[in-house]
């Protein structure tokens, strides 16, 4: 099946976050593909990645980098798909507000779905839900996902009621 | 036409900025539909909104709030359609910041697409965008949209070379 | 005894710093009961557990949430009972600011008695002064619990004076 | 009728938004007495008035300061009574984050429940939900005041809905 | 004569703050071209600015921009020559601090030599004075540049000195 | 007299607010002098200003700056008086974060006694009472301008239980 | 010798931090006594320590508290002397904006002389300064501190310089 | 060769950062010297270095400094060189907020080039692109690493497509 999702990121080292994007879009059933394009390092790389995205089948671009992060930015730029922006907080970032701003602040006509601080597993279930309003086997797993996050919640209440939180708090 | 997006806020004084997104859905050629939904003082109505919304046949929720903004975020918790965030610049509002860190740093499982503070015309955009992945008519309008953008700046590059920048400064 | 304290938090990982509360109410004499609400992953359980709190005979509720933390501000909107709200630092907020202002930042007419960062000592405090306003025997015991930290103080003063300060530093 | 709440400002600049506690204040039917009594002026008498409050029968104080408030802490400290502090924007302020962060962050053992920054009203209403907790009267006032807001917004609504956007914009 | 300095900026609304670089580079005798180029809008054109820029003789770029601002940290990853950021605040900017930290924070291998939040002024300076390390003429306007500011303020210490600070201050 | 305390402040610009410190130095008996001195445009001012202050008799240097504020703490390198900083909130000031970081955050050894942000009055009355723990009729006039504001302090809590909340409101 | 400088702190927690400026004022030749004194834990003995300070023959005082840090602000509103704060980075602090804030930004009328964040260390050489001014002998031991600073950069300088930027490296 | 840069730090705490200039001019063929200086403890020697540097054959100088970062704006002020300055997170710092702002928001007139926290590397870059635009030698050492970096991430993005994105997880 061809990606329909892109996942994509300034440098190796934001792998360890932007791989929980991959790892809840495989539990989605979601295809996608990975790769590294630095907006800083492989302009031409980016401009190109970008460009052929929608004729190459992807329904959805994510976009992970950290400092003054200009990735999910310019690649929204260059393609009428949604794009989807990850605040990764990288070492000699000023708390993460660094990326959080580069990233959140696009000036009016060149939008960028921006999600939490590391939310890379977010941009999955976000990007999932893009594809899951046109997709009814998508839209159907995520409401099994979301259901499975209030049987879990449900389950550690009933284990507090029954260890008390004196118990609970032992076995945490 | 049903309505493709629904674009909701917390209070009628959101308007200004939220009809913003309703210009560009227009101009774009997306169907949506507008109306007031409070959090804090309609829960019920919230749940009713976010709960029929796939069924409605809405593809996108855009949701607009300031300050504790949980507007978006609880939507978002009750659909599994994509939900995009407006923090409004509200008066008393710590800078914009309340609303900003309210609607993005949502917790792992529920995302929100967040935008620019007041960033309402973006988030009409990017609902376009996601539907625009699936619909090629509202795909191209989006590229002769981007293209506008950039014919627009190198006319305004033209005027600066002709009229040099102490002219275009004074007629600014 | 009818517990006169709901306290509740989003998720299990709250619990180390929510347990405080309990402690602190114990040790006044207050009763109350813990569990887990998600305002995120279980909207319906949130919604039962504030309309019923007052029937339930609860006289305050202390609701704890990280990050985007909607869980205070949307109990509050469903009681007529004071929420006292705790904002804890979870890993990826930006620094706590972001559970601090969804949990002060609360529109016009819905307040969250907000506490410090972390607080969760001090809500269990103010909700004991709450129901001490009404119930002597409560006030009193308060009235010790400040007296205690006043003497704590006066004992580490005196030590210090017969220790001097570099002796008091070595033991600390 | 004793007042049930004590209102206290550190300046009459702090008028003008600590009103609001008790215009909602008269509106809830909740007695109270307003007064300015500051903590780096009149040290002596907020000692008095902090001390005396129980006995004169007030059951909840409210205090609005600006800047480095010390005011709403240092009443908490001589009083088992809970205390609401209002952080007031003051001019000079440094957007109100000082004001804010010096009511809030309490050291352990002496809470006060902080209000959002201007949060007057919402402070009048926390203290008429404390005394609500106990007094079925109040109580039944903070309903129908809670049910008002919704009557509200959803009067809005019908009238976005007939007026459309574009009318409902032209009419704000 | 070919100019040695560019000055660029994302939009015609930046014109104001920009002008300011190239009334000072006019000033101390550097020449200098100014246009429009938008990261977002017009990513081909800034690509050809950035990758002739070196080629076409000049010897620094200076490029404003506001909110998040990727214009001088995308030119900076396309040439050689040394490029300034200059942080414009825009509307709707969170108080500047997204333009600042976007153009501030760049990744390692990439710098872009910031300057403070709309201070063109001094973009122009530092631009003349990388010009003046090689070129003597430059070199000697910004000292007399210098100095003429140091007599300035000598003077209006003369004029307090003489009215007394009341006097000054009627006049101010 | 000669004067023990010295004014002085990076531009005129800061006169209006630098005045305070003057105002109630006058009102409190203390003699000083004013003057500008900055420490990027005159630095050899500046040095001679800081090393002559001692012998010139003077007790305590005012040093008031916007922005990047270098002269309290540049000052305070070069003599081993006590200098007292004040933070001016300058246009394109971050908020004024930028002259109270500048001020307030000096390295170890080499101290500057920091104030509100444009607080030059409370920086005045510091210097009183640096000057008035030594000479006695200043310490006396000290406690007669607290006192002075505890009468007033007083007295306007009097007008407000004569008028009540909406009288005074009315008034203000 | 009676003492000259009486450093006080909220708890014993801050006394590793507070004991730099012991240590200085020791090193300086500064009298100076070391003591607890909690604003919210021991009001009476605030009162009684700040009101005596004079009589005592106190020439400064140094107070240092973390979070909500009322306890320098509280001080200096009922002595005439001066009082140096300093905030302490206390666990669960806002990374130390609340005590810089609650600190610093003091009402008109009530100055503190606020130090870097942990600056105990400054804190004693700034009452050292203070006193200083009047008595010769302390003055001329600051001058001597300033001095070995000056030294012992000047002793690095040289290492670097014979050892080059790698070998001194390797060193440190 | 005589050094092209003069590279200095406030103190030796610094070196472990700043020699990252240093290790990257070496790489570019840049020649450059290092040493110490501090603006606050040794203010003549800054004196001295900045008013000869342009005698000494110095095309710019690269200055690195913590919290109230005085130096690259006091050395800007003393020669017509380019002064890159380095904000380095120094112990006690505001989260870096505190030197970054120090040294950015120089006023009109001084312009200090700054990088990103603790961005030595990259001020060594900035400095030899200054250089490279006059010296084709080091204009090309430039592209070079320009093009190294392209390399490296080309190489990485192949490995990831090899490996796949789990086995490129468990490799990192």
């Amino acid at each position: 099946m061809n990606p329909q999702v892109g996942i994509i990121m300034g440098s190796q080292s934001d792998l360890p976050i932007m791989a929980e994007a991959a790892a809840i879009l495989e539990e989605l059933g979601v295809s996608f593909e990975v790769t590294i394009v630095s907006a800083h390092r492989t302009p031409d790389r980016m401009v190109d990645y970008a460009r052929s995205a929608r004729d190459r089948g992807l329904k959805v671009i994510i976009a992970g980098a950290g400092g003054a992060a200009h990735l999910p930015g310019m690649v929204a730029s260059m393609t009428s798909l949604p794009v989807i922006g990850v605040p990764v907080k990288s070492s000699n970032s000023i708390d993460g507000w660094d990326s959080v701003l580069s990233i959140l602040q696009m000036p009016g006509g060149i939008p960028v779905a921006t999600v939490a601080l590391n939310g890379a597993k977010n941009a999955g279930i976000l990007a999932a839900s893009m594809i899951g309003a046109y997709e009814p086997k998508i839209g159907k797993n995520l409401d099994e996902f979301k259901n499975s996050l209030k049987v879990k919640v449900e389950k550690t209440a009933k284990d507090l009621e029954s260890l008390g939180w004196k118990g609970m708090l032992k076995d945490s």
